[in-house]
C-alpha cells in the first residue's frame, strides 16, 4: 500500500501562465516526504535535532504528464520501492482526479549530521518506511 | 560552449541543517533559464506576452553529487543537447569551484498558451538556442 | 468570532538558523487569507477567474513578538476590522500555545483585473466577509 | 546616502494575476538586507556561523503603493534611519523608474545564537551600518 496524501495546488504556487510552478511541486514533495515519516511516528524534527541525522537527496527523475492549475487538489501516491542499508528509493504518483499529473521516482540517503557520511536506517526507521514497501521488479531508480 | 552563469546560494536557499534546499535549486534553475533566452534577446516575457506561448517543463533527471551551503557561488553550465521541432534538451552542470554540485538533464516543450498544445521554434528562438547546440551523442535525456 | 486555522511550521518555512523564515510567514498568511473567503463559499479562483477581480495588498504592519521553530503549530486568529466600500482591513493575532508569535494588520484592496481600480465587494463577498466582523474602535490599520 | 541595488522582477515572483508575489518581495528584502552588510565587509555568513548571532526582525511596516509586474527592475533604496544598542532600524523605498513600487520600515535586533538574547552591534559592524546611517527626525519606525 503506498502512502497516500492530499494537497491543494495554492494561489502562490502558480505561475503567471496559470499553472503550477515546478519547484512548488517539489515543496510540496518536500512536505510530503515529511509526512510519510511522521505516519509512523518518527518526525524529521527528532531525526535532525534529536537524532542529528540528515535526509539528503540524491537523485530525482520527473515526468510532468499533465499541467495542473489552481484550486486542483493534487493526489501524492508515495510507493516505497527499497529501503537500502542508509538509501530510501521512492516512487510517487501525483493525480488530479483520475489524471496523472507528475510522477517522481526519488533516491534519499541518511546521513550523520556531524559526520556527513551515510549512516545506517535505524530500526524504528526501516519498519516504518518497510511499512510501505513496494519493490518494483521492473522499475530502476538511478 | 555552453551558456554560463553564476549566482550566490542566499541565505533563504538553506534549509535548517544548513545546505541548500532542494527547491531552492530549481528556483535558481528557472532564473538560469531565463536568463539564456534573455542572452540572445528574447526575453520570456515577450515570449509569455506578446507571442502567447509557454515553457512547461516536461522532464528532469537530477543528481545531487555534493551538498552546497550557504555562501557558496553556483556556477550553472548550460549545454543545449537537441533542439526538436518545439522541444528543448539541456543538460547542466552546477559546479562550486573545481566540484560539480548537482547535474540536470532537462526537457522543456513550447507550446500555445491559446490551445496548449505544442508549437514549432520561431526562427530567431531557434537561432538562438542553437548557439549553445552541443550535441551529446552518449547521453540520453529522458 | 474571528476565522481560526492552524497549520504546522513546515521544514521549508525554517531558515539556517532554526526559526522560521519571515517570508515563509507571508506565504503561510497568502493560504490563510485564501481559506477565509473559501470559508464563506467563495473561493478565491471563482473571483480570480470568473469575475476577473484581484485582492491586491495595500499595507501589511507586522510585529515579531517570539521566534517560531520547526515542528511548531501556529494557529491563526483572522478579525475583520473593516469591510469598505472596496477595502477590508483585517488583524490577525498568530499563536503557538498560549504565547502570540506575531500579529499583523493588512489592508487589502479589490480591484477589477481589466481595469486595475478598485470595485465594491459584491454583496456575497461582503456578507461573508462581515461574519468575521468585530471592528476594534482602538484599533488603527495604516 | 543609502544603499542602492537593483534586482528584476523574476519569473518566480509574479502570481497567476501577472503582479509580484509580496511574499516573494520580501524574500527580495532578505537579499537586499543580506548585501548591505556585505557591502561593508561583514558577511551574514560569518555572523551566524563564526560569531554566533543571529538577525531576526522584530517589526516590519509596509506599504504597496502601485504593483509591478514581470521584467521590472527594482530598485532599493535602503536608508539606515537608527543603530541601536543592538538593534538597527531600516527604511526601504522600492522603485521602479520613477515610480515608488512598496516601502518597508523594519526593525532588525542582533541576537546570541547560544543565549537567544539581544547583544550589542560589534564595532565593526556598527561602523558598517553607520556609512548609511541619516535619521529621519520626523519618521518612526514601530
Amino acid at each position: 500500500m503506498p502512502f497516500t496524501i492530499s494537497k491543494p495546488l495554492r494561489f502562490g504556487d502558480c505561475d503567471l501562465t496559470g499553472i503550477a510552478y515546478h519547484p512548488a511541486y517539489l515543496s510540496m514533495l518536500v512536505d510530503v516526504n515529511e509526512a510519510m515519516f511522521a505516519s509512523f511516528g518518527v518526525t524529521w524534527k527528532e531525526i535532525m535535532f534529536d537524532r542529528r541525522m540528515g535526509l539528503p537527496t540524491l537523485s530525482m527523475n520527473i515526468l510532468f504528464t499533465k499541467p495542473a492549475v489552481y484550486g486542483d487538489v493534487l493526489t501524492f501516491n508515495v510507493h516505497v520501492r527499497k529501503v537500502g542499508r542508509a538509501s530510501l528509493e521512492l516512487e510517487t504518483v501525483v493525480t488530479v482526479g483520475a489524471d496523472v499529473i507528475w510522477t517522481i521516482q526519488q533516491k534519499i540517503v541518511l546521513t550523520s549530521l556531524d559526520t556527513h557520511r551515510s549512516t545506517p536506517w535505524p530500526d524504528d526507521i526501516r519498519a516504518g518506511l518497510e511499512r510501505y514497501l513496494e519493490p518494483a521488479a521492473d522499475k530502476k531508480v538511478i
